[in-house]
């Protein structure tokens, strides 16, 4: 299990009691769902546009911000990153990769 | 770390020797960079509609998808989930999560 | 007002009683709200990519696309580009693009 | 030919020369491409979520949206939505939307 993952995941929970004006984060669980929905759709967006640049740092920025908005949006569906990393593992284990080509598209 | 990301990094950079008709995947790379960056669009799509939807375990699919595919665009550009990870924890560690509010908006 | 989009707004209206096996917005209509969504999220990515790339003819091109899709999603709601040409007039002709500018962010 | 569109092709185009601290519009050129691209993705995200909740008045606003940031992009590269209507009469009237279903997917 990964421990910045973790670590992130204690402190996403935390701050759903914590004052909107103290962090980020509680601000953005204070707006409600759609504020969260459509920072996860801007750092896609964000991860392609970087990504078309051919630059890996800004790609890697990009993507962390995006990883970073899904375990808001999971926490503040009392959910966690452990949740994919198990759903990734299941998949994974079952059957590898394989399994994901045999049910897309 | 996450032993899931990790396993998952090194069968991702592997299959980029694979034949294309051999794996999900490999048919991904070989079909190039945009291929795989309309796959990272919809999966944020697909996460943002099973959210409105308020399906738990569809939105734990979508997450799912969309982490597994940024880590395909990250292969695909010879990097992998640590250097997120690293950027999270850089972000993490050096300020916590404000650091994250200061530099937004 | 706009011959096309008046006769593509005809054109698409029509089809929603066609045979879904007869045409590919009649196939779109029958696979649902969802998968039209996935067709004006993809666009909106082609779109991006395409002006990444500077191409003007191909940025065309998907605009072009992402507005059809647009259409597809408003016919499938009983609406119709003519709905959005009013609601741009309304804000033009109220008060200009000054309008936007004062109720954005 | 649409005279809504028409007259937003031809403020879009005159704003170009304006001071970015007149309007929205000349805002988002002086940020350049990238901002206005965001923006595009922005409204698309909105569009779908707008759907998703099934409000006919606010999917309608928020296509408008969509369409009206296509045109800024169109116009920052020296378009007009004159050339994706005539994409779309080219497309409808060459072999109407059939055209588009032998060519998608």
């Amino acid at each position: 299990m990964s421990s910045i993952l973790q670590q992130l995941d204690t402190v996403l929970a935390q701050r759903k009691q914590a004052d909107p004006a103290s962090s980020y984060v509680a601000s953005l669980y204070d707006k409600g769902l759609d504020a969260i929905l459509k920072k996860v759709g801007e750092e896609a967006i964000e991860t392609i546009m970087a990504a078309k640049e051919g630059d890996q740092e800004h790609l890697v920025y990009e993507v962390a911000d995006l990883w970073f908005h899904t375990m808001v949006l999971l926490a503040a569906q009392d959910l966690s990153s452990q949740a994919v990393l198990d759903e990734l593992a299941r998949r994974f284990g079952l059957s590898g990769l394989e399994e994901k080509a045999s049910r897309t598209e």
